[in-house]
C-alpha cells in the first residue's frame, strides 16, 4: 500500500476476532438473488472472487486447489464412476473437474440458485471453462435435498459443494444425518460421496460434526483437508463410502485410473499427494475422536458467528 | 457491521497515521483518465462519492457544504459579479452555486479533465443539477493556468476548485505566487478570488502557506473554514480581494444581495453565518501568523504523505 | 504506513458504516472499573488518549478545544460565578479551565468513577495540570444526579461533562428533563448550565433532543458547536440559562471579564470567537427547529448503534 | 465485533495487497532492542504472540505446530543426534522440542538478541517451559554465522530458526550458499540441518530459492511444509542432509526412535504424518523445479515488500 493514500478492500471475518483484508481492483457485480447476496470482486492477490453471503467461495488464483481436492479423491475411490450428481457447485468448476474423467456418462448438477449459475456462466468462464455446455451435464435449479428424495435413479458418486451451514442460510439442512441417509439411498453399491466440511480450524465443531455424521451413515468415513490460500485456512472435506476406502488406494492404482480415464491438466492433485490429504496432524485426529456430534435436522450445526 | 461477516470499504488516509473507513454499497465506476485515477463509489453514510487520485472530492450528503462555502463568500463580497471564472470544479456543483446568482452573465469553467466532467455529467446529475446545460456556462478543457495567461478578457470573480497540491499531481502549480499574480491580472478592479486551501488541521502547512501566498498578491486576504463531514476535517479556504473585505460585509447587506440576485435553496450558508466562517480559533490565528511561507513555482508546497 | 508491514491501531466506529483508525504507539493502560472499560492509548497523531467504553474522550493534542469550548461560554455568561459544580469531568481538564477564573471560590466535581479519576491523576497530569490539588476543588465520587437531589447549597454555574448517552451506560439519565429540572433547582438566580451534547452530525437526534429538552427547562437555551479533530466531528454543546443570554454578550464584555478574572493561557477560545460558536449552519438551525424531542427518564435518547 | 464500537488490533500485511487483523486483548510489551522491534501482544484468537520487526513469530495457540514441524523431522532423520546447534530460536520453544530427545547431550543455542531471549524467559514460560534452565543447554548471544565459522566442534543436527530474510534485517545472510557451506563444514558425517523457509505461497521465490541453495550444498535437500494458522499460510521448511533421507524413513522407524528417545507430549507430529509433510501439491513441486535460484551473499533473496 506504499504510496497510495486510499484504497478499496474486501474484508472477511474469519472469526469475530480475526479478519482478512483483500485489496480490490474492481467490483464486477453486486446483487441479491432470491436466495443470497452475490458479489464478484477482483482482488489484487487472488484475482476474480465469487462471494456468496459475504463468504469468499472461489478465487481464480486457487479455486483449482479446492475443486481438485473436492472432486478427485471421491472420483478415484470409485472404480468406475458413470453417473455423478453434484449438489451446488454454482461456478461450474466442480462439474469441470468431474468431466475430466472420460468414464463419466452423465453429471446431474442441482444448484438452487439459477441467478448465480447464470452469472457464473457469463462472468466466470475462467472457472467453468465451458463445462455448462458439455452435453453430459444436466443442469437443474431446485432444492438438492428435495431432488434426491424424488429422483428414482441412482448415482455412483455424489459431490456436495454448497455454502457453509449458516443459520438462516440455504445450506444447513444439507449437513444432517437425515440428508446423508437420503443420499446413501441414492448411491449405487460402490457409491462414494464427498462434502466440503468448512475450516478445520476456525469452525472445528462443524468439521468434526460433519465427520461424525457421515460416519453414522456410511461404513467408511474419511475426513481430509487441503490448504486454500484465499480461504485463509486449511479446509476440511469428508468422504463417505459404501465399500471402497480412499486411504487404501495405492498411488499406482490412482495413477493408472487417472490415465485410463484421460484425466489431464491437474494442478494440485497427484497420486502421491492423495494419501497425504487424509493424513492429519495429531491434534486434528484427536479432535475428530473427541469432539463433534451427529447433526440432525432438529439439531443442526452452524458456523460460529 | 453487527451481523455481517464481510464487507467492502473505501479507506482514506488522513495522515500516515490516521485513516477513515467508509463502508461501500456499490462501486459505480473505476477508471483512469489521462490525468488521474477516478472512482465513483456509493458509501452507506455519505451516498455517492467522487474520488480523484484516491482523495474524496465530493459526497452527495455534504458536497453542498463545501460548494456553498467555497462560492458564496466570494460572490457576495463582489458588489455586482457579472463574469465568473471557475478553475476546476469538475462535478459541476461549483457552477451550480455560481449560477444561482442571477446577476451573473457568463461563467467560464476551465477543467483540465474532460473525462471527469463527462462522467460527472452522466452520473452526478444530483450534484450539477443541470448546470452544464445552462447557456451562461462556457466549458473549456485545458490547463487553467495557461488559459488565464492567454485569455484577454477579465473576470469579476475567480473560483479555484481544484484537487490538493500533490507532488506529481495536476494541481500544485495552481497554488503559487506566480499563479496568483497571473490571476490578479485577469480580475477586474473590484475583483475577488477564492481557492480551496486543504485541511486546516491535517495539512496546516499547506493552509497557512496558501494564505500567506495570497496575501503576497492581494491587498485583502482572508482565510476561513467550514467543517465537511465526509472530509473528516474542518476545511480551509482563502479569499483574496482587491478592494472589498468580506469580513466587513454586514449580515444585512448579504441578505439584501442574496435577495436581489435571486439566490435560493441554500442549505449551509446564511448571512449570519458568513462572518463566522472567518472567525478562527486562537490556535489557527496564531498558526496563520507564525507558520507557512510564500509558495513559488520553484518552491511548491505539497500535502503531507 | 509506508515501509511497515504491520502495526497496532485503535479503531472507533463513528457510525455502523464509518470508522476511524488511529495508529497506536503505546498502550499505557487497559482495565475495567466498576462502571466502565478504561483505556489509555498513545496514538501517533493525537498523543495520549483516554477512552471510556470504547469512545475516545480526550486526546492530548486537542482536549483543550473541547474543554475550553465546554467551560468558557458558560462561565463568561454568568456575571460573577463563585460556586461551580462539575458533573463528570474525570480527566480534571474541565476543573482546570474553571479554575482559571480567579473569581471562583469553590468547585465541586462529582465524578462517579473514582478509579478513572485516580488513573487520570497519575497518568494524565498533562491534562489536569494539578487541578486536583487546588484547594478550591472539592472532589466527590457518587452519582451526579443523586448528589444534586440531596445537595442543599446552590451553584452559579453547572458543567455537565459526561460520557454519551449509551443504552446501559452510566450517563443516559443525566440528559433528561427530570435531570435538568433538578439541576435548575440548584442553580442561583443568574445560574447557567452547559452540557456536552454529542456529535452534531453522527448523532443528530441526540443533539437536537438535548437542545429541546434544555429549552423545556431553561428560559434561554443555546446550542453551539466546535470541531474536535480527534472526535472526527463537529461537537455539540447546549447552554441553558435563567437570565443571561450568551449570544448577547459583546466581545468587549467577554474580553473585560476574562481580564478581570485573570483567565490566561487559552488556546482555542477568544472573545471574538464566542458569538460565532453559536452561529450555526442553516441545516443545523433547521434540524434544531424540526427534529428532536424532549427527553424523559422513561423515554431516554441513545447514541445510534 | 458485534456490539463493540471500538477495538484495538494488530494488522499484519501478508503481501502489499492482503492483510490480517487480529483483535488485541492486551499489549504486554513494546520495545526496541539493539537489533529489532519487539512486541508481545495478547490476541483474542491466538493468545500471546511474539512479534519481531512487525512479523508474528509465535503464538501460544499454535507455536507447537511450527516448532514440532521444524525440529522433529530433522532430529528423527539423524540416527543418534547427540550434539545439536540451534541458530536463533529466541522463544526457547525450539530448544524445548530438541530437549525432548533424551539422546541429546548438548544443545548450543546461538541467538543474536539477548534482550529478546531475556524477555522470552520472563514472559513466555508457556513457550520455553523451562528449557533455558536445562543443564544440557548452552546459550550464546552472538552472530550465528560467525559462531559457526569460529567453532571447532561439530554437530549432529543444526536447526536454523531465524526471522525471514528482510532487507536490512539481521537474518538474510543466514540463507545463502556461503552460510550453508560453513554449516555443512560443522556437521558430522551423518549430519542433518533444517531451516524455516518462509511462506510457500506469499514468498514463493524465497521458499524455492532456499530449497535450491540447500540442494547446492547438501546431497539430500527436502522441502516440506505445514499450515500454521497464526501465520495465515502454509509454511515452508527445507531439510538438508549428508546421508540420510527423511523421505525414506518408515513410520515404524520413526515410532521406534521416538520411543527409544523418550519423546513425549507431541501435539502435531506423528510417525504417519512425517512422510506426508514432504508430499507437496503438484504446483509446488513444479515451482520447486522451475523457480528460484541459488542465493549468494552478493545476491541475497528478500521477502516481497
Amino acid at each position: 500500500m506504499s504510496e497510495e493514500t486510499s484504497w478499496l478492500h474486501f474484508t472477511e471475518m474469519q472469526t469475530p476476532n480475526t479478519a482478512v483484508l483483500h485489496k480490490v481492483k474492481r467490483v464486477v457485480y453486486r446483487g441479491r438473488t432470491r436466495f443470497q447476496q452475490v458479489d464478484l470482486v477482483e482482488t489484487y492477490d487472488f484475482g476474480l472472487c465469487l462471494i456468496l453471503d459475504g463468504k469468499l467461495q472461489s478465487s481464480v488464483m486457487d479455486e483449482w486447489i479446492y475443486h481438485e481436492a473436492l472432486v478427485h479423491p471421491a472420483m478415484l475411490t470409485h472404480p468406475h464412476p458413470k453417473r455423478v450428481v453434484i449438489i451446488g457447485g454454482g461456478e461450474g468448476a466442480t462439474a469441470r473437474e468431474v468431466l475430466k474423467h472420460d468414464a463419466v456418462e452423465e453429471v446431474v448438477m442441482v444448484d438452487l440458485d439459477e441467478e448465480v449459475v447464470n452469472l457464473a456462466r457469463r462472468k466466470l468462464r475462467v472457472m467453468h471453462r465451458g463445462a455448462f455446455d458439455n452435453p453430459k451435464l444436466k443442469l437443474l435449479h431446485q432444492d438438492g435435498r428435495k431432488y434426491l428424495e424424488e429422483e428414482e435413479d441412482t448415482f455412483d458418486v455424489a459431490i456436495i459443494d454448497i455454502t457453509d451451514p449458516l443459520s438462516g442460510g440455504p445450506s444447513y439442512l444439507l449437513y444432517t444425518k437425515e440428508f446423508y441417509d437420503i443420499l446413501a439411498g441414492k448411491l449405487s453399491e460402490d457409491g462414494v460421496m464427498v462434502t466440503q466440511a468448512t475450516s478445520t480450524c476456525y469452525s472445528r465443531e462443524c468439521f468434526t460434526s460433519i465427520a461424525k455424521t457421515i460416519a453414522a451413515t456410511f461404513p467408511i468415513a474419511r475426513p481430509y483437508r487441503a490448504w486454500i490460500p484465499s480461504f485463509s485456512s486449511e479446509w476440511g472435506f469428508v468422504l463417505g463410502s459404501k465399500h471402497h476406502d480412499p486411504v487404501k488406494l495405492s498411488a499406482r492404482t490412482i495413477a493408472q485410473r487417472l490415465r485410463s480415464r484421460g484425466v489431464r491438466n491437474l494442478k494440485f492433485y497427484t497420486p502421491r499427494l492423495h494419501r497425504y490429504l487424509f493424513s492429519l496432524p495429531k491434534f486434528l485426529e484427536k479432535a475428530l475422536r473427541t469432539e463433534g456430534r451427529v447433526i440432525r435436522d432438529g439439531e443442526p450445526v452452524f458456523m460460529p458467528a
